[in-house]
């Protein structure tokens, strides 16, 4: 399962992979309302991660990283929103691995800093559909998920330095 | 219940109160390993938090709200962190309010720009305790219980217009 977390909307894909193939099990967003109360929204960002976790049952979850965001405000109540995503996957027993968007990009692209459309294009391509994913959001976890896919030999790194599960 | 947000160490507190009697019940700090992954460390904190619910069965948490940070890699972090406490608590079925520290500081001391020592001082004070709690992470969580405890016309305004529970 990939993540795009957020406050307002949260982006999420379940990715099925062996060896080289992929196929798009399921994707989509948790939208939060702006007139709810902040705890209000974190509460139901796990709520719904932690259903879809239920329904999908993924074995690990790759979260993007936060990219910096001028308004700190902003940025901390994008981070609240990471933790309330990180604790309901590592709650149902998920594996937890974060991906910066370079290594997304990366990833799917071969490009660091390749644009978005190339990365939805990609996405597109590797999950053999007609058209990528919307909203962007979803795209981007979906994005996030076969970037863990792709990446083993790296994840396996990171799971024996930070004891992802 | 108050806390004090935070990854690597956060402070709890826990007081009863009656009308002007403040009773203090219980209070710490849960700290997680540097050499942990964050999505190891955000669960610690939901576990720890969790676990501390449990045993105290608070009706409500006050939680601090985060100071701007010039590091904004560590105010994300801690916005992780301080959603993770959210979810905790907001799981268990508690309301959950948010104070800045200057609410905190007019609560406690009268006066928004009080010293952290003054804001200890009326902590001691009002619980009728020897010494103020420590470490300071512990004392700031009681004194954001306190502020709510002390706060009830306010809080009622919030919970109205957020629907903190």
């Amino acid at each position: 399962m990939g993540v795009d977390p957020g406050y307002a909307i949260l982006g999420w894909g379940v990715v099925d992979y062996r060896g080289s193939r992929h196929r798009l099990a399921g994707y989509g967003v948790i939208e939060t309302r702006k007139d709810e109360a902040q705890p209000q929204r974190l509460k139901q960002v796990y709520s719904g991660l932690a259903q879809i976790i239920e329904q999908y049952r993924p074995d690990v979850c790759a979260v993007e990283e936060l990219f910096f965001n001028s308004n700190q405000k902003t940025a901390i109540k994008v981070g609240e929103a990471r933790g309330a995503a990180i604790v309901a996957c590592a709650n149902a027993g998920l594996g937890v691995y974060e991906y910066t968007p370079l290594q997304i990009k990366q990833a799917l692209t071969g490009y660091g800093r390749a644009e978005k459309h190339q990365v939805q294009e990609m996405v597109r391509q590797i999950l053999g559909l007609e058209r990528a994913p919307r909203p962007d959001d979803a795209a981007d976890a979906v994005a996030a998920a076969i970037c863990h896919a792709n990446s083993s030999g790296y994840i396996e790194r990171v799971a024996v330095a930070g004891g992802g599960r």
